[in-house]
């Protein structure tokens, strides 16, 4: 069994420093220490990944604990705009698991963290029962431009990047049948998501999102806390989300792609809002992450769907809410 | 049983904001976003408070869990010698702590970041079989001004600040019998510790300090911390430490002071050492704080401790080490 000292010397190499200028202090000390650019606002985040909450230790394989426990909390820098720079790594550990299984958890986070451009300076590891990391992501945005929930205005686009539903397709299969029964394929949104943070960034920069979420609860929850941090309501097109898209040997499970993609959580895509005009310059994709308009803001503060028959019925946030029964 | 939101809400509630002109977007956003002051460095820092790790739920009042939990992660920002600005609240609870319990923790919480001065910015909210923090904290401090763990030299002077010990006393004391049963004063420093956040703040703008730690492991600990984060050994005089005093309810229990002094956790005073001729410019006490050398930085990497008899033995690390069985 490793002692504290040895965990975090080889937490360390896992994480090699990058080209961090602004870095003074990194692992080691009582605390990093860090020396922010002038002209820039800083992002910060926070995000717990809990086994048995989070994380299943029979389901999910170590490198996808790892790497998605970042990517989920580098996802909310994404729906800000903000550029990766720094991430702190609190760890809980039971004894037994400071091994191999702590080997693939470290190579799966250090790949996340090279992806998404993020340097480890600084954590803390304790034991416990039950795995479980808290990350702190801390990112930097030039001054003002950071995209907030609130903005949403009445004639709004709402759109959407990516494909809805995927990550709740992989759950449900992943609980069915364990993962080396399925294409690699099918779980990789629900293992592996991707952080859509150039597109956040895009958005932010060319000033076109009045405002931003990362969809991590599901598309009518995460819809819901938009709308009512901006004062307002939606109407959502049913027939233009883009749904996931069943293949064969899943149809038979009797999954509704519309449900998966309405409240199926942890896709991390991006639920933005644009004013009408920018329809026309909106371009299909940003750096292949497709972009879709899939309804428009309302004044009246309810959540509506309209289905494919021209119904229009009250959308219910069906998401993920963690202290519901 | 509260939502989320509603847990939201109350905790925001119990956190109004302070005068932090540098503060964009508090909670409910994505993340936080902050504007750092010019001419300043970020001592940003990571810390969990686990149950059954850290605390226990029917010896630890909710109150002194809330207060706690800031107060060690906040020690950390003493040990550099940085002002406290903001925190992230990260937080897993049972359902059934989401009440009355949770309520208390709040109070305590409200009261440390009051007297510490933070603001709490942002945070996340999980379900959990045991309740767990995770607290980020993030101070300010000079350019260049930060006091770290590797400066120490030989020749100079080890001091510490308080008594050490009382923390390790009050646990043993509660573990024996309840909260109740003994007198407030001897349970506060295990309960409420005090970051040393103004003599920090003092020995780093004054220029003092070679090197700094916080006393959370044990002194034997982390000084061995220190020692080896600067390339150096120690010598410790075992009658100059500052030990606790056994009340005499106490001492039928057959605790050693000195044993408490040198191996209890939790004490949050800080360590740190100077250069020899500093000695005559020390105060006794800042603000209050009593300060005490106890001992020198050799160049052999030891840690020595010299007893009352005046014999030199060799000192283990015998603190908090989370992964010793």
């Amino acid at each position: 069994m490793a002692s504290e000292k040895q965990l975090i010397a080889r937490t360390g190499r896992k994480f090699p420093l990058r080209s961090s200028a602004g870095l003074r202090v990194g692992i080691g000390d009582d605390a990093a220490v860090v020396r922010p650019k002038e002209g820039v606002e800083w992002a910060l985040t926070t995000d717990a990944f809990l086994e048995n909450v989070h994380f299943l230790l029979r389901v999910h394989p170590p490198e996808a604990v790892g790497y998605k426990a970042l990517a989920r909390a580098t996802s909310d820098l994404a729906a800000m705009g903000a550029r990766p720079l720094y991430f702190l790594l609190s760890l809980a550990l039971p004894a037994g698991r400071t091994g191999k299984w702590y080997d693939g958890f470290l190579e799966g986070m250090a790949r996340a963290a090279r992806t998404f451009g993020l340097t480890l300076v600084g954590g803390d590891t304790t034991r416990s029962t039950l795995a479980g990391v808290n990350l702190t992501i801390i990112g930097e945005i030039d001054r003002g431009q950071a995209v907030l929930r609130s903005g949403a205005r009445p004639g709004n686009l709402i759109c959407v990047s990516g494909t809805l539903g995927e990550a709740e397709l992989g759950l449900q299969l992943l609980q069915r049948r364990g993962p080396k029964k399925w294409k690699k394929e099918l779980l990789r949104k629900h293992l592996y998501p991707e952080p859509r943070l150039h597109l956040g960034q895009w958005l932010a920069k060319k000033g076109r999102a009045t405002a931003m979420i990362d969809i991590s609860d599901g598309l009518s929850t995460d819809l819901r806390h938009l709308c009512e941090s901006s004062g307002v309501g939606a109407k959502l097109w049913a027939a233009k989300i883009p749904k996931v898209v069943l293949p064969g040997e899943a149809q038979k499970i009797g999954l509704d792609p519309l449900r998966l993609a309405l409240d199926g959580g942890d896709d991390y895509e991006l639920l933005f809002t644009l004013p009408k005009r920018m329809q026309r310059h909106l371009p299909r994709a940003v750096r292949g992450v497709p972009i879709t308009v899939i309804g428009e803001i309302i004044r009246e503060k309810r959540i509506l769907l309209v289905d494919d028959a021209g119904r229009t019925r009250n959308l219910p946030a069906r998401g993920w809410e963690p202290f519901r029964e």
